[in-house]
């Protein structure tokens, strides 16, 4: 049965496996690095829907449907789905989701709820509570920009900090033991805040949660980064990842090699006129959701931690002069 | 070890108790009917702040903090906070609660929220994860007004249908098998959409999703209402409320006498000219936290349903002509 090991983090004992999964991207997402190892892109990112705001539902309700299909599951076999995204009450998910009849239960983690998603799903999985849950999330960039920053019309220029976005959406099904890649660990993380306000620099707001969330899983697993084959964070983008890499090295923690982003990962830096990188829940959600899981499928990869990082902020607080708190979820994936 | 009975419904197996609790409120709420049973409560709802929606945060973290103080308990030794609320991003949370340095998970559920901090702590400390998890939410009548309906300034006219949020945090310590009052049973809700569509008539649109979850919940554990001391909704109000009998009348279900809404205890309805009652997180979360819990404690109650009830719309979703979905979690209430 799940307990905790050390402080912070939560080792699985019955191996809750990754049944199945499923990525969905936009028109510049397929153009990216990434683009052939998603399911589907749509070249049109509004998917045929008369607003930013269902398109993102949209994208949300075809890849949890595509997961489901791929690993021949109905909706009506899943016990609960751990949903969230970036929009003024989680109206993606809620909207999205409400036609598969799936006990419902809406996280919110801003950008790290891809992660956040998976531990819940994991834990009622392991815990014998559930035999399948699905752990969904998506971001829009169109929906976002409008709602975190400037209407699309508006045309405005971009900070050399900012990041980009996905239009994408990713969605896991963890089921009961099989032979597929499984969740070993979990640690969830705490809010930290070291005051950082501008809201185009969220991979600086972001990265000290991720270096806290990691150290606290080294530390009580006794491991280094040099044992894993990827350290994968969500989307610190430039300027986070490499801030992160400095934070651990006050800690004597070398991240090594092995480190990556997905907002690093999933456009062409120089080509596709990102700055900072790719952001947004769909970002760690995606790459995860194609590549990385994919890699792990063909035991390319045997031993990964992604840690999905969120700004938990909104407009309002930005506007009201408060800081930006940062927080990251681990989830450590396994082959046997 | 928790499993699912039914189709629905979680059974506990090792009683995760109530350790603590406690619920603050503003002044409106002070001179309702529940007024003395409140911790604390303000007289200026600003609560000093510069602004409503840090006037919430503030309410969210005295809340959790006089939960932790009177279980004599510190923040070091809750091993998760559940929380959420109804500010885009769920600001209220991250903000109020970004100093404890407790690991954080973001619910959101609307007005459900309560029930769903509460289940997933009970989950948490059920499967031996965890030994204390703290269940929070809350809601402000201002900081509402101005993002869900009208700024205050307007004077806008309120329908007859439309419900007054509350001005109040209610905060749950869910601990290891004690002597006090435990949780025995949980059902978690899917979304219902029946195609509602004014926002100012809530209960409406979540009255379904409280009768479906009632109904799922009373045929996994061949229960029927007679059994239960109280059943006792979230925030259907008057309409809601008349509606989720007559629903349940379809099924041969009878609520009968033992039934109430906390959005119809907490205010005088006459005197306080609240319409169809009192709504938000902080409306089940703080008459669960105060009169339920104090009645549990001593036995007043034994056996008590609390099914909070969620409207998961935003006003994007209102503009751009949705229905408004709903949903309903119910968590079961037992002394031994």
């Amino acid at each position: 049965m799940a307990h905790k090991i050390g402080k912070y983090t939560i080792k699985m004992d019955n191996k809750p496996s990754v049944q199945g999964f499923a990525a969905i991207c936009g028109k510049k997402e397929s153009e990216g690095p990434l683009g052939k190892y998603f399911d589907k892109t749509f070249e049109d990112t509004s998917l045929g829907e008369s607003s930013w705001e269902k398109s993102e539902s949209r994208l949300q309700s075809e890849t949890v449907n595509t997961a489901l299909d791929k690993a021949k599951v109905t909706a009506s076999e899943v016990d609960y789905i751990f949903a969230g995204d970036l929009l003024n009450q989680c109206i993606s998910s809620t909207f999205g989701l409400r036609n598969l009849g799936i006990p419902f239960l809406g996280q919110y983690g801003a950008c790290s709820t891809m992660a956040q998603t998976i531990i819940m799903s994991s834990i009622m999985v392991d815990s014998g509570i559930a035999k399948r849950c699905v752990a969904v999330t998506s971001s829009h960039f169109c929906s976002a920009e409008r709602q975190f920053r400037l209407p699309l019309e508006y045309g405005g220029q971009r900070t050399p900090t900012a990041q980009w976005t996905v239009t994408g959406s990713g969605a896991v099904l963890i089921a009961e033991k099989s032979n597929n890649t499984y969740i070993e660990h979990a640690t969830v993380g705490k809010i930290m805040d070291l005051g950082v306000k501008d809201q185009n620099n969220m991979g600086a707001a972001m990265a000290p949660a991720a270096a806290e969330t990691l150290k606290n899983f080294l530390i009580d697993t006794g491991t280094k980064p040099d044992d894993y084959d990827l350290i994968l964070t969500g989307d610190l983008g430039e300027v986070g990842s490499k801030l992160i890499r400095q934070l651990l090295e006050k800690d004597d923690i070398n991240l090594g090699e092995n480190y990556n982003d997905c907002g690093l990962m999933i456009y062409y830096k120089e080509k596709q006129d990102v700055h900072s990188g790719g952001s947004g829940c769909g970002c760690s959600g995606s790459v995860l959701c194609s590549l990385i899981l994919q890699q792990l499928r063909k035991k390319e990869l045997n031993n990964v931690l992604f840690m999905a990082t969120g700004a938990l902020m909104s407009p309002t607080s930005t506007q009201q002069g408060e800081t930006i708190p940062g927080i990251a979820h681990l989830v450590h994936f396994k082959n046997d």
